[in-house]
């Protein structure tokens, strides 16, 4: 390991600027108006995979964002490490509330921020880096290979597309992702499952226009309330989700799964305090990690109606929408869960409105087998660079294409993320620590080490 | 009447132009960026009053937009008609909704569409067209005063401060008001009571900042989810609002009073199908009519929260808002109501957010008296040009100033207004019928001569 650390203290402003400069493309997948930077993003990823010493790199039309293909084949009879990762980010907004801007990285305090710099970028960047310092120094002991898309926060339809048309040149052995947290470099930590997704946009319409709430007021039901009386149909007094059939497929945990999982260090005074919250809300008879890890949940993302602007207008808004997610726990699947809810929602209208019901992309649950060899891999990998065993942890995102890799690939994921869930994924201000981007980097050639020894 | 009909004859395609001018200044108080159309549109008015023939014609600064008066003294001993109206107008938003632009007045069908085409510049300029009329003709039978003021979309704060302050420049008899509806051509009527109105924004806190639905979902309260709780409360089975104490000051309708409102004509397939409803909805026990005039209300004008831009984000929103306001009807007043929502909407708010409510302008509700001179005045008028008796209607709408008229001036207020339901106010296309036009300017010379004479 004094290599590697060596490598990195030696080229520590380098591996930062070059993330840097990834971090300034503000390659937004979700908004068609950032569709330049986007691509511009995928050709400076090709271009630094180059550089670091890999070969046949493409960068693979789709009907959308390229998807940048990059590989290094040292010798076939070694493992192969299947690399995902994506350059592209969620949208900024709200702008206002961003310190700096998104779009130009700012250290403070020893922590980068930006779009982006956790999710995904900083995250997969340090994988081109360890590539590069491998090649640099003791050379691959696995063989590797790149698949970096640009349309992971929109649904990843073109990457199924494009994994079930190149089975041959995906080939490998394990598929090795850097997009979940630790708890703390403190409390190293392994994702050994993570949680489905089922999106809708849901849309209420009342009257065919929006009505002066003086003339019609009383006569007319009002969308807004409507939907509002539909959402707080969705969860019990045990904010239980009153859909039914939700939980049917739901497997619980065993009590030693659960004995694991809540040995994990947790505060709940500083939980509390870091979102300025002065309780907690949720399943009841499910602590906090059980009820984000392995608990199926629903959640308004979104919801609009009527007058938003400054000042009163006194409307009867003709129509009123919300997005609405469920994080889903194996045995749930995305397409049935989708349908109960529609099949729901539809169910519940009442007759004086008309309701639409529009689903968004989804992603299975998925679970990572612990007696794996990969899991072992990733398990010596971080004990040798943080000097502690990793605790085991039920991730409550989604990253739908590792179902994917499974169906379409035959390949397990490992999640080996260095984030901290105090990067404010999805929020105004994320950031990735310094120290977390460099540990990466050191961690991820030990994992290649170990997988290519527990593979012998 | 032959005077008032060949005057309107002779000068009809410059009423039109005139009002068609007065509507292209895009007026809108509640916008800071329209401001100095809402100046221009003042100065108009002034300049209009004056070439009417008005005396003392004064754009009156406040510390908001000015209030345009302007007068005619024949004869102290003549009774004096104050005429109030009002310049500003509604956001036209949501603009993609409007089949012509909503500051280029365009006929069509006998109609003039523009934002403020009924509300209020068609039914205010009336009186000045007619005030002009009976210069021209054959004399004034009253003293007129005119008070035509630029902030009653945003609640007049600055009107009721002028009210105070000129109490002698503003004595007067009645004051005439068009800013209200008709049920037809065919069945004329006259407005005897209107709703008040209590407006509030609420604002629902849960963590204090945007959240990864994945990594917190399921373990803290969603803001949005628990403002549609709070909403869905609003309403009972009976679709009665369940605000403690809410009802208390209602003075229900007698039979009789009941049969009357009743008796006006009402088809609801008709109304159902203007609004493309497959059916109504309302409080239990109450015609449309009673639900409309007759009992208060509480809608939801606008919701928003979390992310509402295009595509999907898996965000738990920190904040979720709502304006909401109530039509109140006598005796409730609106000091009080606005309390009572506050107290109950702090009192319902669970412990994992936090909740602030903010109010807006307010107004009381208000009743006209039938068996004063002024309605007869009004009645009579009505007969005349329209050959058959008003029917008299409670209206759903709000003027707040109707009680500041009566509390400060000590003035009860005649609502002849020459609108229909149709004319879409607050919503996207309002319009103004050109016959209902003419037929205003037709009227209210009438109803000076008779209320001249009634006095006498």
């Amino acid at each position: 390991m004094q290599v590697i650390k060596q490598y990195i203290e030696n080229n520590k402003q380098r591996l930062l600027d070059e993330l840097f400069e990834l971090l300034r493309f503000p390659s937004v997948s979700a908004d068609p108006k950032y569709a330049p930077d986007v691509l511009n993003a995928a050709e400076y990823v090709a271009k630094k995979l180059t550089d670091a010493g890999a070969e046949n790199v493409e960068v693979c039309q789709t009907a959308g964002y390229p998807i940048v293909y990059g590989e290094k084949i040292i010798d076939a009879s070694l493992p192969t490490v299947l690399v995902y990762g994506h350059y592209d980010v969620q949208p900024p907004d709200p702008l206002e509330l961003w310190h700096t801007p998104p779009f130009e990285p700012t250290v403070r305090d020893g922590k980068i921020y930006a779009r982006g710099a956790c999710d995904d970028k900083g995250q997969f960047y340090m994988h081109v880096k360890a590539f590069e310092l491998m090649m640099r120094t003791d050379g691959l002991p696995c063989n590797i290979k790149f698949m970096i898309e640009g349309e992971e926060e929109v649904g990843s339809n073109n990457l199924s597309i494009f994994v079930k048309a190149n089975k041959e040149r995906l080939k490998a052995d394990v598929v090795l992702i850097s997009d979940t947290s630790m708890i703390s470099m403190e409390h190293p930590s392994l994702e050994t499952g993570l949680r489905g997704l089922s999106y809708l946009e849901v849309e209420v319409t009342g009257p065919n226009r929006d009505l002066h709430s003086g003339v019609y007021g009383g006569a007319v039901a009002n969308p807004a309330t409507i939907l509002a009386k539909m959402i707080a149909s969705f969860h019990d007094d045990n904010n239980r989700i009153t859909i039914p059939g939700f939980y049917d497929d739901v497997i619980e945990l065993t009590e030693q799964e659960r004995r694991e999982l809540n040995a994990a260090p947790y505060n709940e005074e500083e939980y509390k305090k870091d979102l300025d919250v002065n309780e907690l809300w949720g399943e009841k008879g499910y602590t906090t990690f059980e009820r984000t890890g392995t608990r199926p949940t629903l959640e308004v993302n979104g919801i609009w109606g009527g007058y938003t602007g400054e000042g009163a207008k006194t409307v009867l808004p003709s129509k009123a929408s919300a997005k609405i997610s469920m994080r889903l726990v194996p045995n749930q699947t995305t397409d049935k869960i989708t349908q109960l809810f529609t099949h729901h929602f539809l169910n519940i209208a009442p007759p004086y409105v008309k309701v639409k019901v529009t689903p968004h992309h989804g992603g299975e649950p998925v679970v990572t087998p612990t007696d794996s060899i990969a899991y072992k891999a990733a398990q010596k990998a971080i004990a040798e660079s943080f000097g502690k065993q990793p605790i085991p942890t039920r991730g409550g995102g989604s990253i739908p294409i590792v179902a994917l890799f499974e169906a379409e690939l035959g390949l397990k994921t490992v999640l080996m993320g260095f984030g901290l869930d105090s990067d404010a994924l999805h929020s105004p201000n994320e950031k990735y620590d310094i120290f977390n981007y460099y540990k990466g980097i050191e961690t991820i050639p030990l994992f290649h080490k170990y997988f290519a020894e527990l593979s012998k």
